[in-house]
């Protein structure tokens, strides 16, 4: 529980490893009533009474997940936070816990670890979930971010990946394929940086795309919204690895198939236009970009008149007795997804 | 849950980062009735109804942790898992799940992951854990283990560090500096093997102390013995990072202090012979040297007849009003412990 382990000796030593874990946890706040006891003992102690207990782990690693020449530490820990809530979110709970496992190489100083961490916490207040724990280590190379979240659900609203059925109807929330928009622009301007380190650029008309790489947020909204409108979804995955390989889960996991339709994928203007600049399709970035954490789920089709008008969602096709995952183009091809991705527009 | 994050190709994507994960997890049976779901959807699902619930994780990083040259990939796997169940009993709860995260380089072949499965496996197995869930994603150097247990225990029943109070005995379980004695016979065998790679060592001598090294056990059993002996402790924490850690975490937190007695520590006959080889004192190793995964708790003076004679349960000190932590050694010397060990007899 956030105790350094001793067996290295790094700069970060001067502090003393338990000097670190105190004045990164000192300020935080319990706010959760199943929160019994937070940082500072062998495990954490929560108690749900008869909820469901939600738990999940999501790594980033440097070099595989993000590049510091280009993420921001502060950033870095609030999307680690975030897109372990999202699979909370994903099984239509409520996330309440965070535990952080955090492996640092000695060439980072106190200070960028109270970034990390600053952006953890930021998230955490957010969303209205505890930091609970976790532990803190060295690394011989890179940073290695290992969160884990706890929720929980009321047991009847649990939503799993394999209960899709024919004829209902899939879903989507916001919009996608702007976080791997995001990431290109990123990785573009790195490249010109390398060559030409005065070169100032100018990423306001990519905002919004390099927002949503950089500061993903995940929809808290959607499990609340969801009981508002009294909608039970029949199942729900986030969107992680792009909407093909989610719709493939689905689909697998239900032994259904699925429809969805090209014109119907919800997409922002700003991801469109930095797709074009980019020569590559728009929708090959919803398809398999990746990293939108949106929430893809289907519903009984007496419930499309609750969520009908509703600007968080979208209705993008259908789910199909014949087993496979189709989508169909706006000039009417069938085009099978693929868990890779969708090749067909990859080289265009 | 157990999925590869697909951005890196590396030379285990030839398997299918989905198809690694069936093929690690699919002859994986749950056994404990907390457990709703395991692998396979965005979130484990578990329900421990009125008990509390305990969440705890602890890293094992290459290169910090372990050593590849001397640490068996399967030995690894169980190490990374029973080093999070100890966490669980340190709070006098049972284990239940496993959530892990790994990455791991692309230099790792297929079978080298199945290995490290195969011994966390092994170990969920033996101590009755069901591995719910994870992350397996590539790595740009070396191989980082983050489990996450979980586990549960009676609200009445939950131990914290901060409930010593003056009187209480102080008790711990098994024998303590055996695994730092096997980390320096593998360090030192490590160093003869690369000047001589012919050499072929007699390890036998060394079977205890390496073994507490390579292949640690929890003590699963304890929470279960307190329970038939009808003791309750006041306090209590698992000796991960040396004997003097362990108690100045607990005088510290419940306002206390503490005395034992170098007489008292138990330690194995194996660990005093290896200590001797090597010319330091095996009270060092038991204060300073960690990875015992023994338990360390308190007692009220009142329960002593319940334990003794116990061959699990040794008492070594007791608490007391005054602050500080002290050994008394064994021509009655009293020296202070300290939270990077006490270096009284390091340089002996």
């Amino acid at each position: 529980m956030l105790e350094n382990n001793k067996q290295p000796k790094t700069d970060l030593g001067k502090l003393g490893e338990f000097g670190l874990i105190e004045k990164l946890t000192r300020d935080i706040k319990i706010v959760n009533p199943q929160t019994i006891k937070g940082v500072g003992d062998d495990a954490a102690v929560m108690n749900f009474k008869d909820k469901n207990v939600l738990a999940s782990t999501d790594l980033l690693v440097e070099g595989v997940h993000f590049n510091l020449a280009y993420h921001p530490l502060k950033h870095l820990g609030y999307k680690a936070a975030v897109v372990n809530f999202s699979d909370i979110y994903a099984m239509n709970g409520f996330a309440s816990q965070l535990l952080v496992g955090l492996a640092v190489s000695n060439r980072f100083p106190v200070e960028a670890i109270e970034q990390v961490f600053e952006g953890i916490k930021l998230a955490c207040q957010i969303y209205g979930v505890d930091l609970v724990g976790g532990d803190t280590t060295s690394s011989t190379s890179g940073l290695v971010l290992a969160p884990t979240a706890t929720g929980w659900v009321e047991p009847g609203k649990t939503v799993y990946r394999d209960g899709a059925e024919k004829n209902d109807l899939i879903v989507v929330t916001g919009d996608l394929g702007a976080a791997y928009m995001g990431l290109l622009v990123l990785q573009r301007e790195n490249e010109v940086f390398k060559v030409n380190p005065k070169h100032q650029p100018d990423l306001s008309k990519y905002s919004y795309v390099i927002e949503r790489q950089l500061k993903p947020e995940a929809r808290k909204d959607i499990p609340v919204l969801l009981r508002k409108l009294d909608v039970q979804p029949t199942s729900m995955i986030d969107i992680s690895d792009g909407l093909s390989s989610e719709i493939l889960h689905i689909t697998k996991q239900s032994g259904v198939g699925a429809v969805i339709y090209e014109n119907k994928i919800p997409i922002d203007p700003q991801t469109i236009l930095t797709a074009e600049e980019f020569h590559i399709s728009e929708i090959t970035a919803a398809l398999n970009g990746g990293e939108d954490y949106e929430l893809l789920f289907t519903i009984k089709q007496k419930d499309y008149d609750k969520i009908k008008g509703n600007p968080n969602l979208t209705v993008i096709g259908h789910i199909t007795e014949e087993p496979g995952a189709y989508l169909i183009t706006n000039d009417n091809q069938k085009l099978e997804l693929k868990a890779q991705g969708w090749n067909a527009l990859e080289n265009e």
